[in-house]
């Protein structure tokens, strides 16, 4: 037994001594080295060598992605037909499988890491961010309690605690009083938490209240986790009231109000309000603090999803996003949308932890542990959906050093400063308008000539591979969205873009007066 | 633009000059190379350089890892305590990131992938698996619908559809029919979606139908996860009628039979029946042919769970766990615990998978496209909780291969093989016995004089870090579980175990005697 790093080893066989264990098998058998391991694992050496060839493959990857058709092209079931309908029964060369990346995979991608991509939303990603998801995979440890692995726990803990102060969110949402964060896969199933929190604070966990009676507020423009969510929870879709929006698609705090009022009236019980930092489809922020004054006036629980704007208040001049969070009940935010950080890892914060223990904890014997038992510790099964949890936090503390705090703001002030010299191009453009206000980095437009124009522009651009959008729909009208934020992504592909845009209408167009 | 590997650039570069598009900037600046990344971006020689560092030391950290304390040895707030209270606000090497690896992270962890590991459940992973996490992590690609990477959703469906062919599953879960299967994150998240098509189904999406009226059957062995999706979907634990068990832990059909009759009875709608194959506490298997004559003649739902142990259907001679699968309308089964591949990776199936999607189908406008439209593709943000999915199947697709078949099957048999060893030992010994079954790889004993020892045993075993087991309740006795599955746990250690529980017993009952 040989001493393990931070003085490990000393201390166990120490404690080995002290309880009088004596080992029944040599030390020199129980060494994995000293063992052949069972003939078809991959030995370490192999490891090595073929873990060597996925870094370069990979640094090689990112090297080209900008030279890749942004939108793969492909047909239904091309990439199935180019491989085996049966699993092999022997095993197969690491380097054959490699190579088949190559060949089927990779034509078959839609490269969300080129710096073209400017479709559905950021999903940047970074070298330190990659690496911490494989030293992750290669720990291979659980999350799941304290207990289980403690580092995993506390490390999430603190990286949460460094986000509240590089995104100056509300102290409430510290672990070190009532509230606490916690990383989910996703603001999808952080919504669903939030749901389920509300729904235990709101029905003191009794069941007695029926479902229908529950009812959660939001705009059309809110993501679709938000109907999602009702669904799953049982509240079904007709639970989900949409509050009217403004002309830049906000909601209307008023007519919250008023539907809060008829709903009280009527004998429902709302139960959650979802205010949105930057909707999905073209931007728009809620506005928080008139929001959470009237949700907090009728008792129901207030949950702010910033998924993909919430980044941007790494910037203090940015940070009038927040207005009134101090008064939310929850908020989550995705580093993996627009923080260099691969998917999953959405941070979600409660001002308190209480409800949303109280709706997700189940305790079998199996998982009973004297840590938990003690009170001195979280244990984060009971804040999420599954039990089982990697060690995600290890990417997104590699993240934070890797580009100290200075760093992170310089990226997404860049992105800001490209999606605002764009929206200056289009209004100054005789063919194209915003259709929507670009607050950050998400840019909504739409050609003047109307939505068979806009929409055919969209197509050929997204078959040619040259770039990659995609396109919502506001007031009825059909908006092309153009989501600044890849990690790579410059001037000159912001600029390609916009001639891209131009050229194509003017094609568009030209056969269309023929 | 240079031709990109499979072709694909000629056909992208004949694809922009078919569609007249004029290159606005020349491409030399287009290409990422020729441009400097922003400052703290970490370029692409150092990615190479620190990626090797880091799969270095994974090498090491697994061949070492048999050295190191299994249990982490350390008290809450141990592990924070040793790392900054703030936020960086510089850049920080990653040498120095890695190297606090060493010092602060790995002697706070629990080391699942140690071969003395015999708690909770194996969590066995290997080579092939690490790199396809890390491939996964490098190409960035979400597969939440087809269109947003087509290789993603595609591969997918075809490790899948293998696994079907390597554990002899019914052929109602191939995708090329109406069923089909998705890698969900655990098992919990795929009892919660089982629940959801199952609630779908049972009121034909109406929610008309009050969730109390709902009821999900399991036995109290049943995995936490079937009281925790009650819960979320809003029916409530109460909803959840536990089933007895017979002498072996596993359901009694007749006892089922007698619950959804006096439910029906009394107007009640039987919902959802899970069905263990391989209890999380005792390997307990239920009898699923005949718990599925008995659900589908009251047309409930038949959820099979066997995350523990479904993968021992590898080997031909253990099959007779899936006896009446064919019946079953949702199964899942997770490699990330016996098949050398690292969480999350959990297979669901259903046999129909109309209900599952209509359940969880949410489409607003900014994720419509012509392929969803179309229905020629498989969109897989509807068969899960969250709307983002990284690339899971790579992972999987790299074990299959590295390994075939045969080596799986050899894998599980090396397991099973160690477990009934042990379990002969024990049933040998005067002082152990056995406290359950072990039909696969896991072995349930306890000592013969009495709870107190048994649990002391534990306790002691564990703090002195040698190996790290854990225990639950059978019949109300306290019982230590040894679950062997470690990618590198062999004989020896094993044996080893062995030793430490006879040894510490005497020396718990020395002084008990004293």
């Amino acid at each position: 037994m040989v001493a393990a790093p931070g003085g490990q080893g000393d201390n166990f066989a120490a404690a080995v001594r002290l309880r009088g264990f004596r080992r029944s098998v040599p030390a020199a058998i129980v060494k994995r080295g000293a063992g052949v391991p069972p003939g078809q694992h991959m030995t370490a050496e192999e490891f090595r060598r073929h873990g060597r060839d996925v870094v370069d493959w990979i640094a090689d990857y990112l090297e080209r992605v900008d030279d890749l058709p942004v939108l793969a092209q492909v047909e239904p079931g091309e990439v199935r037909a180019q491989l085996p309908v049966h699993p092999p029964e022997d095993a197969e060369p690491f380097d054959e499988i490699l190579a088949d990346v190559d060949r089927v995979i990779v034509p078959g991608l839609t490269h969300w890491q080129s710096p073209s991509f400017f479709a559905y939303f950021p999903a940047n990603t970074s070298g330190p961010s990659i690496l911490g998801e494989l030293l992750s995979a290669g720990l291979g440890v659980q999350g799941m309690l304290w207990a289980t692995s403690p580092a995993c726990t506390e490390l999430e803990t603190l990286v949460l605690d460094w986000m509240i102060e590089l995104l100056a969110l509300p102290d409430r949402f510290r672990s070190d009083g009532a509230g606490g964060g916690v990383l989910q896969d996703s603001a999808s199933s952080a919504t669903l938490c939030a749901l389920l929190a509300a729904r235990e604070r709101v029905t003191g966990g009794s069941g007695d209240l029926p479902a229908a009676q529950l009812v959660v507020y939001a705009t059309a423009e809110a993501h679709s986790s938000v109907e999602k969510a009702a669904r799953i929870a049982g509240l079904g879709s007709a639970a989900v009231h949409l509050i009217p929006v403004d002309d830049n698609h906000a909601m209307r705090p008023e007519a919250l109000d008023a539907a809060l009022a008829e709903d009280v009236g009527a004998g429902r019980t709302p139960c959650l309000v979802v205010a949105t930092v930057g909707t999905t489809g073209s931007n728009a922020v809620d506005p928080v603090a008139a929001i959470a004054e009237i949700t907090a006036r009728h008792g129901a629980w207030l949950h702010v999803d910033a998924a993909m704007s919430g980044i941007a208040a790494l910037c203090e001049e940015l940070r009038w996003l927040h207005d009134g969070l101090d008064r939310a009940d929850s908020y989550c935010v995705n580093p993996h949308k627009w923080m260099l950080t691969n998917f999953d890892c959405d941070c979600f914060y409660v001002a308190d932890r209480e409800p949303l223990v109280r709706a997700l904890s189940v305790l079998p014997e199996y998982l009973r542990n004297v840590a938990s038992d003690s009170g001195a510790v979280l244990d984060y099964r009971d804040w999420q959906v599954p039990l089982g949890r990697r060690f995600r936090a290890l990417k997104l503390w590699f993240v934070i050093r890797h580009y100290g705090g200075s760093g992170l703001r310089r990226h997404v002030r860049d992105h800001v400063a490209l999606a605002q010299e764009l929206a200056d191009w289009v209004r100054a453009d005789r063919d194209w308008e915003l259709a929507a206000p670009a607050p950050l980095n998400l840019v909504c437009l739409r050609h003047r000539d109307g939505d068979g124009v806009t929409q055919q522009v969209l197509e050929r651009l997204n078959a040619s591979g040259a770039a990659y959008l995609t396109h919502t729909r506001l007031q009825g009208r059909y908006v092309l969205r153009v989501a600044i934020g890849g990690a790579t992504t410059r001037r000159e592909h912001v600029q390609r873009l916009w001639h891209l845009l131009r050229d194509t209408a003017d094609a568009v167009s030209a056969e269309s007066d023929r």
